[in-house]
């Protein structure tokens, strides 16, 4: 469960998920709903979420697979169709697919009529720890990542953890970088746990997932709760993110997956961190070594040059008046937004090679 | 002041408003400014709304001027200037223009980096009594109006009347259709006053307008402040908008002025509700005289089909689960949201050719 007053929702985490109504259909508000999906994930499940809709009017609209759609374009094709089957402000978008396909839902969710209500039906493991939860929505925009978004909240998250065992496995340990940073920000015993039971996350464990994305959605919910519309501490979710958005950006969206550019970017951060004299070489490598047991990259792509990097960084959203602030670690375990930090670091850090 | 918890805001009215800093400054959050206007108005005012943003990094993004405009791509222009120029998410957005003007930059603050602040500064009759005052942003989609958008709720609102002397005629004219609304809806004693003092609001006198512009401003601000988010009593606001919403539809948009769909749509909805025995004969035809009065249409254009409008009407966002609901009139001065209307007399209605 979020815990955010009157728009508080709950997240389901389990096995078959998908073939059970009462999960999801409590929680919509019409006769009418929208699916959104993409090329990938429709295939594979839409006919089992339309089977438990009979009695409702069932549209869906089918997105092309990429980080590189997330655009106003793809988004105006939600309301194209939502439009043409005359959908009315009762109607029920549900995301079904990864957190791209969740977070244009939502911002279509958001924006269509002033305001729809929606349903996440995550079938990532990156999109069940993390984007489903939490009501952060948005497009990217050619020159920056996130950009034009809303805070709008689901009516609940479904987490079937089956839609796991169809993830490629590229992208299944992409989704294992966001499980790791909760364990780095804000959840010491967890990162322990994540680096005893790496091997059985691996083999895709059915308990040890479930065990992991409970852990993790627990730890997002908390942090939600506390900071709905990132004024503060909400922030720390941020972690790894203004280096990643930074890589991600250029090499154009798509090159590395999220997670990929998110481990690059918390690999970097605990450096600087360390270079603060914040966290101890030791515990630096205990980070480097659980992302390269997870074949994540560990450093950015040589071929972004400093000058690059730091401008890229520099319209991260967590710039304030001029200021960059990033997501620094003061323990392992334990994360801090700060500006505070010394910017030859940053600058010479940007120049090493790792 | 609009009064709605800690989201109020105030409204600013009068003469020289402009030149004045007070109004203007304590309600821009950072250092960064973004003033968003169009080429017609641009030439007018922007300099001195410059001149008293000293100190300020101030940006500016000039639109094309016009309702055909409203759309996703013209909104892309101001997201791409707020990058281009480093704009973070304290930064302000300054709304300098009519409806389009204020409805597209609303929406944008509401969208950029998840929503930062912004003001609005009206410079059209229609924008200073309506679409200025109340949170309601949106863009138009070619299948309907309005259709993408937020409630969001600006800092303030400064309308200077001095905007209103160099208004065309035709727009003004249009920007009283508005003004009548609030007579019809909710409030007789100003429909009588408008009444006796057309003549006066035509030849522009300054006193008629600042007290038709407080009068409206308080009548909105009302409504508002009782219903937010248009969950049931704000939807009077929308008095004739749903005839005149299919009516710039069919015509495609900027044929029409809003406010002349408007007067077409009040009288088509005057006349429904007289022929539901509400609204007398003789009531009506004071609606009729006075929007002819302002030179407004008091009917849609003949060649809009019954058909045609019929579907139109349907895709309107105040249809509920397939319901059509209407705002009529109960009497002269008081409206009524209902789906409570003979269909056949509707029906008959859209054939006549009045």
């Amino acid at each position: 469960m979020v815990d955010l007053g009157d728009r508080s929702y709950p997240i389901f985490i389990g096995e078959s998920l998908l073939s059970k109504p009462e999960h999801l259909c409590p929680f919509i508000s019409g006769s009418q709903v929208m699916i959104v999906s993409n090329e990938t994930i429709a295939p594979l499940y839409l006919s089992k979420v339309c089977q438990i809709l009979a009695g409702y009017q069932v549209d869906t609209t089918i997105l092309p697979d990429g980080e590189k759609f997330k655009n106003l374009d793809t988004l105006n094709r939600i309301f194209d169709e939502l439009l043409s089957k005359q959908h009315n402000r009762t109607t029920t978008l549900i995301a079904l697919g990864g957190g791209v396909v969740g977070d244009m839902t939502g911002f279509a969710a958001a924006c269509y009529q002033r305001g729809v209500n929606f349903i996440q039906i995550p079938t990532t493991l990156l999109a069940q720890v993390d984007s489903s939860v939490g009501g952060k929505t948005a497009v990217n925009h050619p020159k920056g990542k996130n950009m034009i978004g809303a805070f709008y909240q689901p009516q609940c998250v479904i987490a079937d953890t089956d839609t796991l065992n169809t993830l490629p496995d590229r992208e299944y340990r992409a989704g294992l970088a966001e499980v790791v940073k909760y364990g780095l920000i804000r959840d010491a015993d967890f990162f322990v746990w994540l680096e005893s039971n790496m091997e059985r996350l691996l083999a895709r464990d059915p308990e040890a997932i479930a065990f992991a994305v409970h852990r993790s959605c627990e730890n997002k919910a908390k942090v939600v709760h506390e900071d709905e519309k990132e004024g503060g501490v909400r922030a720390i979710l941020n972690f790894g993110h203004t280096f990643g958005h930074a890589i991600e950006t250029a090499q154009g969206y798509g090159e590395w997956l999220h997670g990929e550019a998110i481990a690059a970017g918390m690999v970097m951060a605990t450096e600087l961190s360390r270079r603060m004299g914040w966290v101890s070489e030791e515990d630096k490598l205990r980070v480097v070594n659980l992302l390269e047991q997870c074949q994540l990259p560990v450093w950015a792509p040589k071929s972004i040059d400093r000058q690059t990097f730091m401008s890229l960084m520099s319209v991260d959203k967590k710039v304030l008046d001029g200021t960059l602030r990033l997501v620094l670690l003061k323990s392992l375990g334990e994360a801090t937004v700060t500006s505070d930090f010394d910017a030859d670091y940053l600058r010479t850090l940007l120049s090493a090679e790792e």
